[in-house]
Order: C-alpha cells, then sequence, then structure tokens
C-alpha cells in the first residue's frame, strides 16, 4: 500500500531522552530568562494586524536545518515575544489574571511529558484516583460544601474552562428535567442570569439547544452593586410559569467579570428550589479567594447549589487551563454524558470501588492529567501559602483603591469586594460633567494603555457607566508596580483634563 | 475588610525565575529519566480500584516542609508512575497511540511557561496570527483543499479534541437550518453516522439538543469493511423527509476507531448535498496519515465538505490536547459561537484586516497558546519528518500483518489501512469453531495483557467479531517490540490452544 522510499523502520530520535534533555534544559532556561526580562516588555504591543501574518513563510518546512529547535526559540524570542500581550507582567491589570506559578507551569510540563490520557479509569488508574482525592482537597481548601464533595456523596473533576463546566451542568439539568416533562419540550425551557454574567453562560445555553429568546438576563442596578435580586428573579420565573414555559437553570455568580459583583447565593437557591431549577454558581475568578476563611460569607446558602465551578487557571496559581467542577449528583452528569452501554458497566464499578470513569463527566473524551498540576500546586505551596498569595493581592488591591479615594478628581464606582478596584475620572462640571465622562475615561484609559512602560488595563460598562478596571493578580506584581501605575493614571488624567479645559477655555 | 495577619504585600518566590530555573531542570531531568526507563514499567499496572485514593491524606497540607517540590516528584516517581498506564511505552499498542516527542512536550512548557490567553486577537496578537499561519499550514501538509484554508477562505483553528469540534460544525449547522425552517423546530432534526462512528458524535448530538432518538446510526457490514453506504445513507435520510423529519448533519469518518475504517468521503458528500446536509469528516486518528502524498485517495472528493477535524496529538507528535478543526464558511461558526455586539465589531475587523478572533469559533472563551506547539512540531521535524515518522509506524504495522498471516492460526479480521492490525485466532472445529472464536479471543487479550513485559492491546467488537487491536504508533517503539508483541501473542495463544485441547478431550 505504502509506496515510500526505503528507510530503516523506525523514525530517528523524536523522543530520546537525551534530546529530551539537551533541548528541555534550554526550553527552562529560555523561560526563566523571560521570566527576568518582564518588565523590560511593554505589556500590550504595539502593533496592527497582519504584522507576524505577512512575514511568515505560507508553508511549513519540508526538512528542518541543523539545530531547528534552537532557530525556533530565536524566532519565538525575536518574532513572537514582541507580539504578545504579556499576561504575566507585573504591570498586566486587565481583564482577570492568568495565574501562574513555577510549579503550575512545570505541573504541564509534566503533564505533558507523562503524557497519559485519562478518560477511564482503566486507561491510567493513578490518574484518575488523584483527581477524585485532588479535587476534595482543593473543594475542602475552598471552605466548599460536603455535599459537593465525592466524601459527601458529590464529586468534582477538572476541565479546561467555566464555559465547559456550565455547558455540563446545564445538558445534566435539562436531560433530567426533559425525562420528567417529555424530550420534546427543549423549545419550553427557559435559563436565567443576570445582565452581568459572563457570555459563557449565553454560549453554553445557546449550543445546549435552548431557544435564544429563552435566556432571561434579569437586570441588575448600582443600588445593589449589580447584583441579581432574588425579588427580581423570582418575579421572572413566575412571569414564565404563567406562559406556559418551564424554568430550567440558574447560573448565579459569584465575583462576576465586569465588576466582581457577588449574587446573593442562598436566597437564590430559596426562589429557584420552589421552581424546581438546577443552580450553578460560576465563581470562576473569585472562587480561589474562598482559599480565604474570611470570604466564607459569600457563598452562605451553598448547601443548596447543584454545581458550582471556579477556575484555579485565574488566581490560585495552576496556569492556564483549569477549571474545577463540583456537582451534587454525578449520577446526572453520567445520565446527560455517559456512553450508554459503558454507563451500565460503570455504576457497578462504581457501586463496587467508588471509582469513576471521567470521560462520562465532561464533554470530551480525551482528556488531559490536569489533576497531577494541582496536586502539585497544593503541595508544594500549601493552603496557607494560597492565603498568603491571596491576600498578597488583596492588600494590593485595598492599597490601590485607598489612592484613587485619596484623590478627589477619582471616584471609586463599585465596593471592592476582592482584588479588582473599578474606578473612574470625575468629569469635573465646566467640562460637561457627567454627560461627558464617559468619553473621558475612555481617552484616559487609552492614554494609560499607551504608555509603553506603564501598566495595562481594561474597561467595564455597567448600568451606563464607563470605568477602569484595575485587576491585581499577576504573581510578578508588587506593591511598586502598583504605585506606578496609580502615577501613570494620575499623570494621564492631568494631561487630558489640562488639555480640555484649553479646549473647553478656547471654544467657550 | 481583610483581617489576615500582617505579612508583606508580595508573595515571595512563586514566579522567581532562579526558583523555576532551578525546578525546571529538576523537571527535564525527572521526565529524561522517565524516558530511559520506560521500558522497565508494564505498560498497564496491576492495581485494583482504591489503590491511590487509600494511601493519600484526605486533605491538602497546610504549609508545606522544604523542598516539598523534590518530595512532590519522588512521590510521582514512587506512587503514581507505578500506577499509571504507560501511554509512551514503547509496548503500548491499546487504543491510538497518545503521540509524543520531545519537541512536543516541550511546546506544552513553553505554553504554561509563557502562559497567555489569546480568546481575542488584542488579547495576544501574536498568538492569534500564529495560529492563523500555522492551522494553513498544517492543512497544506495534510492535502487539504483550498476551500477550508484561510488561503482560500474557509479557516481553521485548534481545540482539545475531536467531541469539541465536532460539536462547534454541529451547533453552527444546527443554527444555519434552524434560521432557515424556523427557531422551534430543534426537535425534527435529524443527524446520521455509521454504527462504526465513535461516541463521540452521539454526545456532541445529545449536547446541542438533538434528540436522543433521532441519530441514525446506518449499520455496516464486513463486506463493505465497515464503511459507510452512500446507498444506506440516502435510504436513512428519503425516509426522514419522508416521515416530515429535516436531515441536518452527517458525520463521516476516515479511519473509524475500532477498525479505521474509511468511509467514501465524495460519494456521502453527493447524497448529503441532495438534503442540503452538512458534512463533519472526523479523521481524528488516520488524519496524521494525510501528510503521507499516498493516502490523499482516501479524502477524494473533500472538496465538498464543510468540516473536518484531525487530532495532532493521535499520530502527529503534538502531545496531549490538540485537535485541528477547519471549516469552509468561517460565519456559520461565528454566528453560532460569537458574542452578539463584539460579532458586528469583529467582522468589521475581520473584514480589513483578515484576523479572527477565536474565541467566536470555539466553546470556551480561555484558550491555550496550542498553535505554538504545532508550530514548533512542524518547525523542528518538517513535513518530510512527519512523514518518515507515520511511515516507520505503517512500516510495523505491515511487518506485524505478514506476521500474522504467516501463522495460519490467525486471521487478520479488516483490511489494514493505516499503522492498525486487526486480528484474530481462529478457533479450531474441534474447540467449538466459530461458536466460541470470540470468547477464545477474549481469553487471549486477556492473557496478552497480563505478561508483566508484554504488550498492551485492546479489543474491537464489530459485526459480532471480537478481534484484537495492535495499534502502532507510539513514539518509542521499535521494530524489536513488535516482533515481542507477537512472539507473546503466539505464546499466549500455543498456552490456550494447548489447554482448550486438553479439557475438550478429557470432557469430549
Amino acid at each position: 500500500m505504502v509506496d515510500a522510499p526505503q528507510q530503516k523502520l523506525q523514525c530517528p530520535n523524536v523522543l530520546d531522552a537525551e534530546e529530551f534533555r539537551r533541548q528541555g534544559h534550554q526550553v527552562i532556561d529560555f523561560i526563566a530568562d523571560y521570566y527576568d526580562r518582564m518588565s523590560d516588555y511593554p505589556v500590550h504591543p504595539s502593533v496592527t494586524p497582519g504584522f507576524l501574518r505577512d512575514v511568515l513563510p505560507t508553508d511549513a518546512p519540508r526538512r528542518p536545518g541543523p539545530d531547528a529547535f534552537g532557530s525556533a526559540l530565536q524566532d519565538v524570542r525575536d518574532l513572537l515575544l514582541p507580539g504578545m500581550t504579556h499576561w504575566q507582567s507585573p504591570r498586566h491589570f486587565a481583564h482577570f489574571p492568568a495565574s501562574s506559578s513555577t510549579v503550575g507551569a512545570l505541573g504541564e510540563a509534566l503533564i505533558a511529558g507523562i503524557n497519559v490520557v485519562p478518560f477511564t479509569w482503566a486507561a491510567s488508574p493513578a490518574a484518575t484516583e488523584l483527581e477524585m482525592v485532588v479535587v476534595d482537597w482543593l473543594g475542602k481548601a475552598l471552605h466548599l460544601p460536603e455535599s459537593l464533595l465525592f466524601a459527601g456523596g458529590g464529586g468534582g473533576t477538572f476541565l479546561g474552562t467555566t464555559c465547559e463546566a456550565i455547558l455540563c451542568a446545564l445538558v445534566s439539568a435539562r436531560d433530567q428535567k426533559l425525562a420528567e416533562i417529555g424530550g420534546n419540550r427543549i423549545g419550553d425551557l427557559v435559563v436565567y442570569c443576570s445582565d452581568q454574567t459572563h457570555f459563557s453562560f449565553r454560549k453554553a445555553a445557546r449550543i445546549a439547544g435552548i431557544q435564544r429568546d429563552h435566556c432571561r438576563e434579569v437586570q441588575t442596578y448600582h443600588g445593589d452593586m449589580f447584583a441579581l435580586s432574588p425579588t427580581e428573579l423570582q418575579a421572572a420565573m413566575q412571569a414564565d410559569v404563567d406562559a406556559g414555559l418551564v424554568p430550567l437553570f440558574l447560573c448565579a455568580t459569584v465575583g462576576t467579570t465586569q465588576t466582581t459583583a457577588v449574587d446573593p447565593v442562598g436566597e437564590l437557591c430559596a426562589v429557584a428550589a420552589s421552581h424546581g431549577v438546577w443552580v450553578h454558581v460560576d465563581a470562576a475568578y473569585a472562587g480561589s479567594a474562598l482559599v480565604c476563611p474570611e470570604f466564607r460569607h459569600v457563598i452562605d446558602g451553598m448547601e443548596s447549589v447543584d454545581s458550582f465551578s471556579m477556575n484555579p487557571h485565574k488566581w490560585l496559581l495552576a496556569n492556564n487551563d483549569c477549571c474545577a467542577m463540583w456537582v451534587k449528583k454525578p449520577c446526572a452528569l453520567v445520565a446527560a454524558l455517559g456512553t450508554e452501554q459503558e454507563y451500565i458497566l460503570k455504576d457497578a464499578a462504581a457501586e463496587g470501588h467508588g471509582v469513576v470513569d471521567y470521560k462520562d463527566w465532561t464533554i470530551t473524551l480525551t482528556r488531559r492529567f490536569r489533576a497531577l498540576k494541582i496536586w502539585l500546586v497544593l503541595r508544594c505551596y500549601g493552603v496557607d501559602g494560597l492565603r498568603d498569595h491571596i491576600r498578597s493581592h488583596l492588600r494590593m488591591a485595598e492599597a490601590f483603591e485607598g489612592m484613587v479615594r485619596a484623590d478627589a478628581r477619582f471616584e471609586v464606582v463599585t465596593e471592592r469586594h476582592f482584588a479588582l478596584v473599578c474606578f473612574r475620572l470625575r468629569s469635573p462640571e465646566k467640562l460637561g460633567g457627567e454627560k461627558t465622562a464617559n468619553q473621558l475615561n475612555r481617552r484616559l484609559l487609552e492614554e494609560v494603555n499607551a504608555a509603553t512602560s506603564g501598566p495595562y488595563m481594561s474597561s467595564a460598562n455597567v448600568g451606563g457607566i464607563y470605568m477602569l478596571r484595575c485587576a491585581i493578580g499577576s504573581t510578578l506584581t508588587e506593591e511598586r508596580h502598583v504605585n506606578d501605575a496609580w502615577k501613570v493614571v494620575q499623570d494621564r488624567a492631568s494631561a487630558i483634563l489640562r488639555k480640555m479645559e484649553i479646549i473647553y477655555s478656547v471654544l467657550g
């Protein structure tokens, strides 16, 4: 069948231990050098679309030259890194952090090196068992209720992202509900969130076949600090019931993306329960803070939720990617996502031995051994170490907030719950006051981010108010970076106000 | 808000360059030593459920001791590795390979070290642009039609797994169809595959809200080598149309999981086209072989498919995880999976500059910089190197097949297309003949896999025939491992036949 040039049977050297050692040490030094030089890079490159595509060849090489690996690393340094947004920069304050640690990064290296595929227990027994142990370790460290842990009859797993977690939970809830009301009523199902809920949820709802106009985004208000109101939720659910529709699923958020608003989980669960609605809590960012006991209050009432997810890759030193998901009833996941035939076998095995086949818990069958990374992070930093890490960012955020409050030209727009500060420049009356405030702050953000060695921040636009977001959470961020960031904001604000005053005085 | 013990603002050392260097070199040596010692491990551990859970502590440590990292690595060596299935073992012939290379593994290390989150172009411009370039490089290397490449108006991306790829394609097709026929007709949609199609597809269909009984698994036959018959597909689609249902989606497979059957893509596309059906081709395993021009014929007619996916992590040296997906009309993906508001912005940007925001192409928003790994693999091994790699496995599979054929006690059950050999022991007439063949081969597989330093194989059960699967594709596999594996199979077969003859002679 194969008509190829004659060669010896095996391919040379592509997984040779000595070659791995040689190239591996190169890569380690490369990454360490990158961390060393991190401060030299502008956080965000000033490049235009096409800058890289236009210079790369249009085809892969046929036969690489000698030291192709060294020359590729050189291209990473010279071509790619200058065009990256450096999420590990101590001056990266945009979005949410992509939390890195030496152990998290090396955990990934170890996972890739060992390269097993633990889709069933048998496909790599130690990997499945470690996952079951570590997901309980993490759940306990985060003060989750026992009902979500294997130890309490629930259970968890490690996925890639929150969107996957929500989709798994939603599909489980959907199939459970359709089994009750009839498989042909998918068009009657309605899902709920707030207007602050991350787009992941609407994406998951669409993927799961929920009608696009059956996703209720309950409006939130500045007065409630943009938290989802149980009263409004109840009204929305009742209206749907009255219209003959079927409330299915609520996605509550602890720490929304725009302003880290905290939905009142306990009260929302009570509303949901009265309508037989599955409650998922998305704590993608803020979940990491639950490692500190002083945050336990934000998950009051969590005993009633059906599923919970958070991303250790966001703020728990676990490097991209890792989302942890826990559910109260793993059997609902398996019923929705399991392989039919093996489902029966698996249950029997689980009854006897208490192990799971994770392929039946998630969207994907192939999966990475993410538990190894989380285990290493917990082993090497310990629960106390993770608390120190979170608290150091909280203190820096508190300090930043204090500086904003101390400058009367600025205001902190929403209450700070975690390590995100949402603030804006007040627009002076003589420059148009509230009418020009959004425009003024857009310009401020642009100029702050344009400063080559300055901070990189992002924005929120909530309830009509445009604000700057300073999310402190990069592992390399120190007090001085926060102080410098604030100085850049002040300087740019002064310059903008000065310019605008001149323009206004000339015009007016 | 935070009432924590007083400490300095930043957390010590968790992303310190020197610490990374020290621990990183340890990890590299650890992995290299693992590769060196790979042959010493039994491929599959003889452990029982609970073996690891029972010995691990029930809680994460509070404050780790000195050299926690070194001691964790020791536990990986002493506790975890002995309980793993060693997918990189040269004697791993089960499932499909989880293809490793030094460059693939180190690519993952580099991705984790740099740790950017390229969900939009702006979130890391070089990452998005590299992905666009490399996905075209790979598509060209695999001889895909231009219609699927960015260069030809299509485009591709790197995901985690095939299930994600199929789900993205299916949701795009579904929403496109519902826009035509009415959003409330999801219950009328029908999807098609063969009884050999991987479970991923049924899983994706369930997730997407297709009714469970609307997934047609067209029966295949030994006479067709278990390929999907266009005639039977046409009959199935016509029956659904006649019943007032709406054919939506066909998942064809190039290289099925059980026996690497190849569905006739071109003819199937013609049938699908007549019903307005989206065609996805899943070449998860065999797609890697397309790098060799001698396999171009298996994708004859590919110009008509709407989407195509394959897993470089299976057989293209790319380490877990990476699935490459290409689509003919990226706009269908964006319409189904994009963020509403930004959708408009994105389109404008794309028109002007030809870049994409990959968050709108996939299920997940957070994503890893997988393109870096594929770029390194293509850069360092080159297209010719990848051909050598694939052909070396093909030659070994050919040799194994020859050995099976040379022993009259055995038979090769299905035609070998790639590097999987499906074979079984014939059951002698005096031992019950065909009636006992499945049982005999089950026992043979058990005994082969029980040999401590023997090969690890898996099984297929197709058309009522149970067979052993010998999938050659581990990077470390050499001719001698294949020869040794065959000797173990022969020895075990001889022993089983001898024992059974004694039993039969005593009984009879």
